[in-house]
């Protein structure tokens, strides 16, 4: 869709994406790490991460609804508003569990894509004041007014490879336990519990493969084009498009998203 | 010991901690998160963890040696020197796995203790800029000049709780994996990957359980007054003191860990 494309205006996309991280910060920040909301819930029925996601994804919604009134928007609270070529796709606190238990690993996810193909997205956490964020050509990231490329690590097998996943648990078939013991066995390194942040930080060349199977398009959208536009490669494990979920596969390389396929189809 | 005890000058101590921190964190910081070390590492058997771990640990025994030179280090590259009741257990780069992947969740660990019962620690950050700091009579959260005591949640049983552990892959007799899996299914929470920063966590409120097998006295000692001093309790599985490390549960209140170490024993 060359004409499509032809007709955005990426610097207000930019500007959109991260006005509307700054938005969900503030949402969130004040719930991380409060002990009070957490005897809140124990209490009250008070639940420290759904007020996180609600209060966030409303304000990312006002935020983009007020540039973009004709743009259709998909969010993990809200369902989806709108209908159009060109979504906005949210998920205001990504790694629940992460935020729950105090840990600086979750992030505030939005994507925004064309015909269902991401093309700009922003990872932001905003504990640690960082933030990943890609429109096409390139991929990046701030911290403290500073901006560097994101580069995945071009890193071409499995063998010698850092691999994450949210939890080997996640494997809960007999058949999908045997591939990540096949893929623990070719690996050099495993980590568990990043959500988000797993890919984030394979953008920026310091992991080399994630794989998650069942995700939704709000946990992955925003991150396909941070991959992509750092040089990395993402699909679903039949080799679609996986910027509306499913079984995903994210690689440093090409090759060994070629190789990660392979194994697991 | 009453006697030694009063010896001791806690405000040197404290200042001792702070600035061995900071030395240590001028060797790991410019090695986190550089795609140059890896590259250096494929390339030239260089291995940037290897060089935080070794960097950091030679600047803070330089540090304590200054200041109590009488003092005993045990640190984890270079062994044990000196021979004291007074020794400084050092662990320079806790969670090995987290640094070489790009995640903010290691640790420099620096304990004090005193015939074996660490009374005094730090667990520093310095990416995401804090530190974990435990002395007698208190226990405090301090990031960006802001400080704020740690107070563990008091959370009472297994009913609920929030358990960390580094990864499953530690519980790896059939006994042991059966006992993790009691304790998954009488939890509300898993999270994996964490190292030295779930103690921290459970220290300042934010998770309720840390179980983990075969650590050393340096993986565990900084952690033991950060937990003590914020109200939680911390014990080997049969009951004994953690400080020389060994299989270690840590709780956020007395009867939590009584309940985990009945289950576990």
């Amino acid at each position: 869709m060359p004409d499509l494309l032809d007709t955005l205006d990426f610097a207000r996309i930019e500007a959109t994406l991260l006005a509307a991280a700054d938005a969900a910060a503030a949402m969130t920040l004040p719930l991380f790490r409060t002990a009070l909301s957490i005897d809140n819930k124990l209490e009250a029925g008070f639940d420290p991460v759904t007020e996180a996601d609600r209060g966030a994804e409303n304000a990312i919604r006002e935020i983009i609804a007020s540039a973009f009134p004709d743009h259709a928007i998909i969010g993990e609270e809200w369902g989806t508003a709108g209908e159009s070529r060109l979504s906005w796709i949210i998920d205001p606190v990504d790694g629940t569990r992460a935020f729950i238990s105090g840990a600086p690993v979750w992030g505030t996810l939005i994507g925004f894509a064309v015909d269902g193909v991401a093309i700009a997205g922003i990872m932001s956490q905003p504990f640690i004041g960082e933030n990943f964020i890609a429109l096409p050509g390139h991929s990046s990231y701030r911290r403290a007014g500073v901006e560097k490329p994101n580069r995945a690590s071009g890193h071409a097998s499995l063998d010698g490879a850092r691999v994450f996943t949210t939890t080997p648990k996640l494997f809960d078939t007999p058949d999908l336990a045997a591939k990540w013991r096949e893929i623990e066995a070719a690996t050099r390194l495993q980590r568990f519990g990043m959500d988000c942040y797993g890919y984030a930080l394979l953008a920026a060349g310091h992991a080399d493969l994630v794989i998650e199977p069942y995700l939704n398009t709000y946990d992955i959208a925003a991150l396909v084009p941070i991959i992509r536009e750092a040089g990395g490669a993402i699909a679903c494990w039949d080799g679609s498009e996986p910027t509306g979920g499913g079984n995903v596969v994210a690689a440093a390389s090409h090759e060994l998203l070629e190789e990660a396929l392979a194994l697991i189809a």
